[in-house]
């Protein structure tokens, strides 16, 4: 199963988005890297290195970010893994993490989730 | 100063997600409204209601939310307050949280918040 993690400034953030995917998609391989590694706002590259270590599989793994410098401390990540099947999703966090979630326990790959979340940046909520 | 509401079916995401406005806009004027009256998931009409009430002022509130049925909630909480000035907004929840408290604190109006957060869908991480 694709693996996902959720990287936010928030630890707390990051863990309830984890917390919301039991929801609907209990089974999913999910790891939340929030904060930094005192608690605090900011984002850890030893948080999600592990984070991606936890869910990672052949089957490769999606980060899913919230803001800018998410975005910068998972591109570094990444880069020291660069043989590894891992990608950026550029998407709403929450609604991005709720579809991702669903994909992958339904059984969904790596690329086929990756393009259903280009879509989720065009869903409707009104 | 126009406040904002944030509805999700969870209660720590609702809170997690205006915690993330106390860094870089502390002094919004937000509540969450996040799960069942038990704490479970799900969403609440009266703590949406509350929500509302506590954050409302002749400036308006905008409220904020994740899925589905947090709409249809939402949506009738709105029209029994029909004579106020509420609006939903058709964004990402985290990423328009992020815009709206932003633009909130620095003084900007209900439609000016709304025109803002319809494109906060088009904002680009990568």
């Amino acid at each position: 199963m694709v693996g996902l993690v959720i990287v936010s400034h928030s630890e707390n953030l990051a863990k309830s988005v984890v917390e919301l995917t039991s929801m609907m998609a209990a089974d999913a391989k999910i790891a939340p890297a929030g904060g930094l590694e005192d608690g605090g706002f900011g984002t850890s590259f030893e948080r999600i290195q592990n984070a991606i270590e936890e869910v990672y599989s052949d089957d490769g793994v999606i980060v899913l970010m919230d803001l800018g410098s998410a975005v910068m401390t998972t591109e570094m990540v990444i880069e020291m893994m660069e043989d590894r099947k891992i990608a950026m999703a550029d998407c709403p966090l929450v609604e991005g993490t709720v579809v991702a979630s669903v994909d992958a326990v339904g059984g969904m790959g790596f690329e086929e989730i990756m393009a259903d979340l280009e879509k989720v940046r065009d869903m409707r909520k009104l």
